[in-house]
């Protein structure tokens, strides 16, 4: 029934990648018998103090099946019908959800132009302003991600200051954490300093990308922010029946150092790539090289020559001159090799 | 990590039940190395063989991630926004979902009290009428289940009646399958003939209770009946970025007969628990057993002894003289001698 | 521009009927010169004390154009978007909005048969249960209607029954009062026995159909029911930028007796329609005739040849024998001269 | 029961000002006996042939009550529930309807940044792009309004271009034509020249800011543009029992030349107001007056004495220097002692 090649690896996603033999294993654990459906099982209740041992013993996490819905949930359980959401106009939920926010959630986003992906109080004020008009959708939320999909990253001190002046507006903060993980390894800090302890209200944490088969999770961290999630859950049709087996995926990871490993090894391996590529003619990396993903401006022609041999997306092709910029993602299973291998490819295509 | 005794059963639900031994296999070998992600991957691709050969060599296949999901998109993909649904009023639909095929969907269900859980023509004209009148919902769909709520069965010929009338009415007709493996197996007839074969327009295949460890599939039977589905899956957050371990366990269903042993032994195993308590004084077998659902009439206090020991739902609690209708269910993983445990312990609570 | 002859009435519904001309003479009252628009103007203003001598000195009135859109919202104001709605099924809301709360509303409305229109506690609770199950739509609201679809009424008592059974069960009550005005004048009570002092939290106020040119008013009888009103009024497209010529015309109907007169007037008309038909051989009065409408059954060809004269609908065209069930509408401006020529073309039909 | 002083204006908002008389005579004219309610009357019925001698002979009207509904309807109508809309970021529907069309209508925006208001193809390719990508939400109407929420005009060529452009990419094209007749007046040029002619699909016709009592339309020009506009109004809540009310008024307005003498006046106040302030040291002219707005910056204290006599909004508040840039609307009933008695008025403060 294989019906792939399990040494080829790509640059293209973090969520190209399989799922970490840990979390298999834990699976196949949690296997046989009966347990009791749609979360009054035994590894869901232990999923409480997974997340509490991180964030803290007030949280709740309610896991859901992707990074869509885990958003889409932590914002509608945030606004009223006719609440708003301030983003980035880069975030994933403006850019790649196909909409969901508003087609599904019936949300208004209200995206902010940045330069590099990361709000500010600022740049939050350009959109959070007419509270008690009734002819503007009223602010409620600012969602930002971190990492961003610019692969940059928020200090604590940074997403504490986005919490205080949201905070001060009456408004609460989203963290769109598909990759919290990664950013956690990279700025060598505990999950809570990025969340919890800078003030964060609700989180969308990320399993898939960091090593599950699937699974995120809505994480409410301040409990009064958030409204009837149990049934927008339901509503949301994100209750799985047999849920035991998506909360024992985030015990093998978070229980442990799991998440840890996998993230210092995919930034590892993005860092390891953009130091080695910095040095071949005609390649620039566009942004800071902050997590795991690498952005680098090259002839268009190599790009494609390239990519028939490593597969990975162009990010943007409207740079002109000839050149493109594309997005080289690393994942937990990233080898050195992996990472030589590609930058060998990389440096013959740029002397074909 | 393990938090659960595997021995123990329960007649709750056949989805108390893991994933199958041959399923987690699959998933383990569809492990490794990277794959497309959001469904373009081998895996993915191969999904619509299998289910063409069960279906129709011009079905389509989406997989989604609850049966919740495959139900309210299905509909989703047939109704223009203001058109509505026909359905029996103990539709899991209409009764056990939350209310998401309105609050998600903005669905409206047209529902019909039946005697049995089953439509038939003239159930359907109760509700489906008033075409052309904007003051009235248009009906467009006429959505039953096999097996149904209630563990009856629909044979060929009864679908064939309902969607011969609905076809005449203009509508489609939508299949919630979560048991269409226990019926097909019960009837001991194959898959599409009571679906593509009998007139079916769209399914919702389910696999969660026959042995996943999630996984439902909209199964496109008319592919002029569905609009958009792509797009509404990823709308409506059900779109899973590692789609090959979804995929690959439905090939583990279906590829070679596991779906048809696993129904056969469900089924089986209700039939021996029945035949069981037939015999039993003070109990009563409340309504055909044609699947894997025993329908039980006892007093309530025996019940409630009972659940103790092992676990289950009550149905009815409001039939009075002091008894309750109950629901036994069994899964792929019941086994003679869980049937038999369960059949003494009742037999002593009886008599207690 | 004339384009219709102003003579002609018919038996049709309410909403044929015109403008009264108090009304007509208060809107150009309200012309000329600039008002502030959205509803900050002078009459909207004064409005609200015109509701509150009506209903009491806490409520407020906020005008929207049509009945569907006053229920609609009412009731969205109420539930969190994964409650739900008890409500007859054969309440407007449930058959005539075109599916209206499901579709704009996103709201599940939970339906009861009834044998007259109205729901009692007893009938409430064959839907309201099922409360802190995420598997069901929370019963939220419970929606009646007086004077009901079938022209029938509640009592003062019948309506403080079904609220206090609500309350006990934290849920609200709406009422759909379409033909509050008639329900009022028919029982000879004042419009707060209805709905303030009975415990009514939420009311559709009808304008239209007792004289109005357009205009319905959602009424907050209970402030702690209502959330976000002037927000859910906006997002659902319904608030006026000329308000002042919408509240000038409840002004006009509220201020003084208008109501009182028309509804009356329609009442009475009925009560004459009703009494002149009982006697004639081959009609059956079908229901009791408690406001402005007169169900009856007679001869389909009889029924089909006086509609030629006078227009008025069919109710139930499924009854058999030949007859149908049809109903007769009388409205503010139905004169004692268009019952007796409507009963004299009725009896000449009878015995063409 | 007169609660206003009908000799005040304002410069705030066309919306401030009344009924045109002949509208007023119009309604009037409509009134008495009984008409087919739901919009099957004969006002309604002509009010076709009204519109199809401005728009061509295929073209269909559906009135609704307020501007928000005519363009999210029309959007609806035009959109899978999947597909996007592409606007200036200052659009109305963007900024001033509350979210309405993503929260009512599920609709995502893609908004663009313009320097006056008014797309081009360019700027349309900024968002109109990812078609097939179910991760994008699918760009499927540009929406456009004329005159613009800046004041500024696209001319019948513009809106060519516009056109020809957005059919390329198979996307249709809405106007927002809340203020279409100050356009089509302001550049001598019949209301088709701006719509039909240039190849516009949908048009939401704007009634209430050029004399109505309420009352805007979706114009249908495109038949195959739109689907199931009927039942949207309905299940849209702006579906008016007496419609021949709202019908009628558009007679009034288009019938004759009302709708041209009436934009005529509102622009040439407009003209005179900007030619007077020009010449006065402190005020600048801040953008094109086109049609009947002037935008203004003047020095915030002369701005906010000014308002006390004359009631009016500031438009942005964040130019710094103690300046702000105020809108200063002219009406359908503004005249020449109006303007006059404001520039002097303004003069006073300037001095003060």
């Amino acid at each position: 029934m294989r019906r792939h090649e399990p040494e080829i690896k790509t640059f293209a996603s973090d969520n190209y990648a399989g799922i970490h033999p840990e979390v298999l294993e834990a699976i196949a654990l949690a296997n046989g018998g009966h347990q009791v459906s749609y979360g009054d099982d035994a590894y869901t209740e232990a999923l409480q103090g997974v997340f509490r041992r991180h964030f803290g013993d007030h949280v709740e996490a309610l896991p859901v099946f992707n990074g869509t819905a885990a958003n889409v949930l932590s914002l509608r359980s945030m606004c009223a019908p006719w609440e708003a959401v301030v983003c980035p106009d880069s975030a994933h939920i403006n850019t790649d959800e196909g909409g969901a926010p508003e087609v599904t959630g019936g949300l208004k986003l209200l995206p902010v132009a940045t330069p590099d992906g990361k709000l500010t109080p600022e740049l939050i004020d350009q959109q959070a302003w007419g509270f008690g008009d009734v002819h503007r959708a009223q602010p409620r939320v600012v969602s930002i991600s971190n990492a961003t999909e610019l692969g940059t990253l928020y200090t604590p001190a940074e997403i504490k200051a986005v919490c205080d002046h949201a905070h001060e507006l009456g408004m609460f903060v989203h963290l769109d954490g598909s990759r919290i993980t990664n950013a956690a390894a990279a700025l060598d800090v505990p999950l809570r300093a990025l969340t919890t302890d800078a003030g964060v209200d609700m989180l969308s944490f990320g399993g898939t990308k960091i090593g599950l088969m699937l699974g995120e999770a809505v994480v409410v961290l301040n409990p009064s922010a958030a409204k009837g999630l149990p049934y927008l859950r339901k509503t949301g049709m994100q209750l799985a029946s047999k849920m035991r087996f998506v909360s024992v995926q985030f015990e093998a990871l978070l229980g442990g150092d799991l998440w840890l490993r996998n993230a210092r090894q995919a930034n590892g391996m993005a860092r390891r790539l953009a130091d080695a590529v910095r040095g071949l003619p005609g390649v620039r990396v566009a942004r800071e090289v902050e997590a795991n993903a690498v952005f680098a401006i090259l002839p268009g022609d190599v790009a494609d020559r390239l990519r028939k041999r490593f597969r990975f997306y162009n990010w943007n092709e409207r740079i002109g001159g000839g050149e493109v910029e594309v997005r080289w993602m690393c994942a937990f299973d990233t080898t050195e090799a992996d990472v030589d291998a590609f930058v060998a490819a990389l440096t013959q295509e740029l002397h074909a």
